[in-house]
């Protein structure tokens, strides 16, 4: 059902009183409601799995992974409430005997309210209407109105009727989460400009992320809006690692690339080395198993489409060399794995060479030498991850490489690839810029919930009125800050 | 010594260079560093506090108090350092069993890039040049440039000249810290602009925090903007309360509002009360005060004039008389006391009202009863703080009101007044927007330091590669997340 302009300030009105029936329910409220939420996507038959086949293309057996991945999503991020994580309770006990008196300060966090979520079309379970970013703003108390993703109505229909009978299950109120079709950009926009809306989740292409970004900087208040954008997430190849192993990790690369049809976040699509024999006989490698992957749909024609128009736009640069097609034929909707290469020169004049071509394509910087590699590390934008195939020995050598790596990428990988993001506390998954518009935030992870809260002091507050996990004798039984010593 | 744009761009690229080798310096030599900070303003002899007298018209009093609270601020922000309070570290163990195998994953903080500080008139010492944005952003690892105030020009020069001695015996490098007088607006732009930036910090008027904002929302790559921005800060009169004590807290009421003649963000600008002998009584009491508050010079005239053109403002709105005025009349670049009052109606329906007049002001809003008390809380703006002059038994039936209180304000209060903010953990000082631009953050607090940090994870890192705070064996010896428990 698409909606009317009415019809989205009907759904946001409702979100406003949610808001703050949400925030006298208490925690453990909360936390039986995302179980619940877990418990109804968990029961959901065959019919969730096929809809989302015929829908994105992907695989069976991957989206029965992912079903798993969102049930846990929903599951960790609510024992991470249960534990008080992203509350970071505090107390600073009076002090009436200084002058002047030292008042009993306090200290939680609450959410910020209304959260408009735009989801991912790579992931229709874990990053679309019951995904990440949606567990993580009910998690911190926030309502959420769900902006459809169009490329699969239909499963995420399925998913956010499970979500709506877990919301009367636990007693929420209806306006808790709201799944809305916008058939207009305009429509869409409301959904960040309203001034009830309190924060934005995104998570897509860095044209989509920024068009919200620019809309949430025109509203008078301003709001955060959490826009992961996708990245090249380059691949430092250095000597002593590439020495050894040039074989085995051009099979591992090819893998990680071609993973999904190359269609992650975190797809390794740049790959930095220093020209000699050994990189020519891991691209040996490498191309051997290019050649062999089978071409296959991508989630629709339209993101097939773009990926042989930007992977055309790429290689027609200047320096740009094609090492290696999938030698079967691609069909309409199909993407056929793809390496190109340039040299390290070519690559530092031309920003072009930097743009995401989403899907199975690489692109093999060939540099002259080590501080070669280092100039083409500092040119890079903001990513996701980045990865070193090294030895401890060169990692020992690389001091000045690594810490250049580490101010331009969230998250920072030794001798792995960075696709299959783990969902857990250490997970950082965001970046600088332009990888996500805010790289203070994970959207991966129970620390996602941060991005939906903001702190509340309670000063002098009688004991029997404050939150359960600022009362004296701790009822919830969470970790605390008390006069900056860590306790239960 | 006044800068131009290339003057400002080198200044710029060294805070860069600084920024990349801060990061390689490690937590230890940065503690030591703010403390060598804490101990070069403690070691400034009267004329600093002379200097400020003159520039600011502050008693010496407080501002020999103020300068404690400076130094209190390095010194316990460098202790957060050393507990790794802001750093959040936490580790995800490996488990090579699963399918497919899970990787060992650990995130710390790290510091944003470099930041821009713009201080505030009102504290020339701990929310200036050396104030808590400069120690929290120092204790990031971030690199700071400050745009010298205009009202305190050479006590911001005593203030930089001592960081910079620091920086100088600590060994850090020299554009870890600058200091910069701006002529123009243009100038002052450059340095929230500029690609090298990665935050701002700014303490001041509503007008001055936005243009800034506007300035960020022009740059290619989001930033945050720190902006804290005083509020009117509104005390809710209860009843129960009213009747017992109505007199003793007209006289705390009437100290809090004209403690610094008024020049505080939290001064509670703002009493919200239900009409009646008992608020009538409260008024006569807070009359009397007001009357006797001698009027006292301003921060400047520029800000004493806006005072009294502000204050015209207010009371020239439909509804509202004023009540009293400080008897002896104010000279030029003084402020006096005023109490005015305004019907619950009239404040509804009039948004005038609430604009911060700053300095010793207040305007009573007499509501009819309980529910309309509820209507003028559901109507402000985001505030820092709002305060609850109450009994128990007024707080047991006050449900509604305090949910209402809760979602409009950073800091809730209990008998007690909002001014002298605390520096603590537990301390709270900003809300929701138009209080501050980022309700996501604290100004004053040790957790400021958050402000300028971003998320890193390490991915199967070797032990020996790893900082310190994520090395196996602790050598910080600090609290840390392993697979999600906390421990040492």
């Amino acid at each position: 059902m698409n909606i009317s302009k009415e019809g989205i300030e009907n759904i946001l009105q409702k979100a406003q009183e949610a808001f703050v029936a949400i925030g006298k329910f208490g925690l453990k409220k909360r936390v039986t409601f995302m179980r619940n939420v877990a418990a109804e996507i968990e029961a959901l038959g065959p019919e969730l799995i096929t809809t989302a086949q015929q829908e994105s293309h992907l695989p069976e057996g991957r989206l029965v992974g992912e079903k798993g991945r969102t049930i846990f999503q929903w599951r960790s991020y609510a024992d991470a409430v249960e534990r008080g994580d992203s509350l970071d309770a505090s107390i600073d006990t009076a002090n009436t005997e200084r002058t002047p008196p030292k008042p009993d300060i306090r200290k939680t966090n609450v959410g910020l309210g209304p959260v408009t979520v735009f989801g991912a079309s790579n992931f229709p379970f874990a990053f679309s209407t019951a995904g990440g970013d949606t567990a993580s703003a009910i998690a911190a108390g926030c309502p959420v109105i769900v902006k459809a993703h169009p490329g699969h109505p239909k499963t995420s229909q399925i998913m956010a009727d499970a979500i709506s009978r877990a919301v009367e299950k636990s007693g929420f109120p209806e306006g808790t989460f709201s799944h809305v079709y916008c058939e207009t950009n305009e429509e869409a926009q409301l959904l960040v400009s309203d001034p009830i809306i309190k924060a934005v989740g995104f998570t897509g292409s860095y044209r989509g992320g920024m068009a919200l970004v620019e809309v949430a900087n025109k509203r008078k208040e301003p709001i955060p809006v959490y826009a992961e954008m996708g990245s090249i997430n380059p691949v430092f190849l250095l000597p002593g690692k590439l020495k050894t192993s040039a074989g085995e990790l051009a099979k591992q690369y090819a893998g990680s690339l071609t993973l999904g049809v190359g269609q992650f976040c975190t797809n390794p699509g740049l790959l930095i080395g220093t020209d000699g024999e050994d990189l020519d006989g891991f691209i040996e490698v490498l191309n051997e198993e290019i050649k062999k992957a089978a071409p296959a749909y991508m989630l629709h024609t339209g993101i097939a489409k773009a990926y042989t128009e930007n992977r055309q736009k790429l290689v027609s640069q200047s320096g740009v060399d094609i090492l290696a097609v999938a030698t079967v034929e691609a069909e309409e909707g199909q993407g056929a794995a793809t390496v190109a290469s340039v040299s390290g020169i070519d690559f530092l004049i031309n920003n072009a060479l930097q743009e995401e071509v989403f899907g199975p394509f690489a692109l093999i910087v060939k540099c002259k030498n080590a501080d070669e590699v280092i100039a083409v590390a500092s040119k890079l934008h903001g990513q996701l991850t980045a990865t070193l195939l090294a030895t401890n020995e060169d990692l020992a050598e690389s001091e000045e490489l690594v810490s250049v790596i580490q101010n331009i990428c969230g998250r920072i990988i030794f001798n792995n690839f960075p696709t299959g993001v783990e969902v857990c506390k250490s997970m950082h998954h965001g970046g600088p810029f332009p990888s996500s518009s805010n790289s203070q935030y994970t959207s991966v992870g129970a620390d996602s919930i941060r991005r939906f809260v903001r702190p509340l002091s309670f000063q002098n507050w009688p004991d029997e009125f404050l939150p359960d996990e600022l009362k004296n004798d701790n009822p919830l039984n969470i970790w605390r800050t008390v006069d900056n010593e860590l306790t239960k």
